[in-house]
């Protein structure tokens, strides 16, 4: 199937999504509810503390809400693979955390206005309490690992952290590089974001003990679906296809980012075009009307059609890598939630 | 024995010493040179990264150095009660790891100019990769922690990682405030400084197996040298005894951060002098001859000397909790270690 195919197809899925009632994330999240009630309950019990500031900071990200999509693959991991302890309650919490913690950092390092729709917390409460109240939950998360009693989850979380906070480095380091590839941009976002998605999934078959390629089939789905999650999120931060603009589009643009609709534009460019987005990415100079000029640029190009192809083509990838598994509700959910992290961008 | 008599013994065991040849610290790092090298092994070690941003900002922190005090009790704890394993040099460079994500993670919270003497890495780099580093190495303190295979070892530090964020977020809601008290600012110091080193010590007890009593000693010891270490500091932040200023004293009184020293001397402050503190501390309004009229303050009223009378309580808290244990070279270093922490600030 080529490209325009791929993207053609993904479009129609949309289609379909639209005029059938909940999306696949809704309907896991209804499916998983039990469950994620009591996430919700470790959540908010493992977020406490006598500080103030602390709940109050941590409270605002957690009811800015999000859509808990990896303790929601936790949680649909180890039920399709039959667990049956609770460890995974506790992991799943975890992940959350961690992932609350680097959007709290995030906010910081990229000097964001808005995270979830909210203004970030760093504009209410100032950069030292995201520093730190960051800090607490990435504490926390491993005190709830620990409670979780797995040393092997624990192995693959720490290393999925530490990971994360390389791929952030390494995303600083090429702000406003106009000569990323393909693969360097691919190195990234696998870092900052596919490695906890990747660990999310792995630690339930890790945690109920399941056999090695159990463990890779799942930190597979998990990583590709990450990849993919990455690719819609950078084509929505130019509207995605339909090229929608919400008061959330155009951070990657105005921070310098070079993510991947940016690369596939540049190479295609011609010499103005080059200069163009040298001048807006790398020198940072940035009027009114180049975001539009970027838009338009990216249409030419068909560089948003393109990022969704590929995010597609990893979507597939994760659900490819659940076939070793039989058959059930859940499965089914994990295989609609790889095709809905892709409908966003459509 | 009253105040006053702690203090001149603590000012003539500083004499004592400064005539003495090495101190206790740099005694203890000789007796534990080849451990201790083993330990700086697996820091370089384990703050590579193909990312190099990372061991570059690392490595300027590692190298500016510091006495790597919390490192060293662990390891002579661990000799101490006669631990064979080598689980407590992972232990070792984890503690050393987690103190130095703290530290990077400081100086964004408090704006440093710098740090352990040089030009602080947030200044040089900016925050962000400051924030991000400190992740980095926080991520590699629990990996370290997985790979020396305890449990419990990874629960005392995750649980002491936890509580210095607390004491951090606590510290920052109280900027300013003059009517800290000594029970306020002793809380905030035992979980800001005080837990890590806690758990510095008793990891190795932990790691050996060792019964309750000697890791709750091991504990007591840590938390108590870990009190004394930071009320020295906050005097040594006004120069200490002797009033000694150097280019780091005073970053406190700048930042408004109402340490020990001020809470004592706001205690017999008069109307006149109780506006001053207002002024300088909570309005943050500051002339240049201010630092002056401050360290008057505090030596009118005797604030330094109380100060460091109650760290040489602590230090002999600290020396009293290893009663248990049997005579030895290790034993006698970590006593040793305690009386020098105070003697710093003499």
């Amino acid at each position: 199937m080529d490209i325009s195919a791929i993207a053609n197809q993904a479009l129609k899925s949309a289609g379909d999504a639209m005029a059938s009632g909940p999306n696949a994330a809704e309907k896991l999240a209804h499916l998983a509810d039990a469950e994620m009630k009591a996430v919700n309950a470790l959540i908010l019990q493992r977020m406490g503390s006598p500080v103030p500031l602390i709940p109050k900071l941590a409270q605002y990200l957690v009811e800015a809400g999000g859509k808990r999509v990896r303790p929601l693959v936790t949680i649909a991991a180890a039920n399709m693979i039959g667990y049956s302890g609770d460890a995974h309650l506790k992991l799943a919490a975890a992940v959350e955390f961690i992932h609350t913690a680097t959007l709290l950092h995030d906010d910081v390092v990229d000097e964001s206005d808005l995270r979830r729709g909210k203004k970030a917390a760093n504009l209410v409460w100032g950069n030292a309490p995201s520093v730190l109240v960051g800090d607490f939950l990435f504490a926390r998360a491993f005190m709830l690992m620990v409670d979780a009693g797995s040393m092997d989850a624990l192995k693959s979380l720490s290393q999925a952290s530490s990971i994360i906070a390389e791929g952030e480095v390494r995303q600083l380091a090429v702000k406003g590089d106009i000569d990323a590839t393909t693969g360097s941009y691919m190195e990234i976002i696998e870092a900052k974001t596919a490695a906890l998605f990747a660990s999310a999934a792995e630690v339930s078959a890790i945690v109920a003990a399941r056999p090695a390629d159990e463990i890779a089939a799942l930190d597979t789905y998990g990583r590709e679906l990450g990849l993919a999650f990455q690719l819609v999120d950078d084509a929505l931060d130019y509207g995605g296809l339909a090229q929608s603009l919400g008061k959330n589009t155009g951070d990657d643009f105005r921070e310098g980012k070079v993510t991947l609709p940016v690369v596939l534009a540049l190479k295609k460019a011609d010499e103005g075009e080059k200069r163009f987005w040298a001048r807006v990415m790398s020198e940072g100079e940035q009027t009114d009307a180049d975001f539009d000029t970027a838009l338009d640029l990216l249409r030419e190009h068909d560089a948003l059609r393109d990022t969704l192809a590929m995010a597609q083509t990893k979507a597939r990838t994760a659900q490819d890598a659940l076939d070793i598994f039989a058959d059930s509700k859940w499965k089914t959910a994990l295989i609609d939630l790889a095709e809905f992290v892709v409908q966003r961008a459509n």
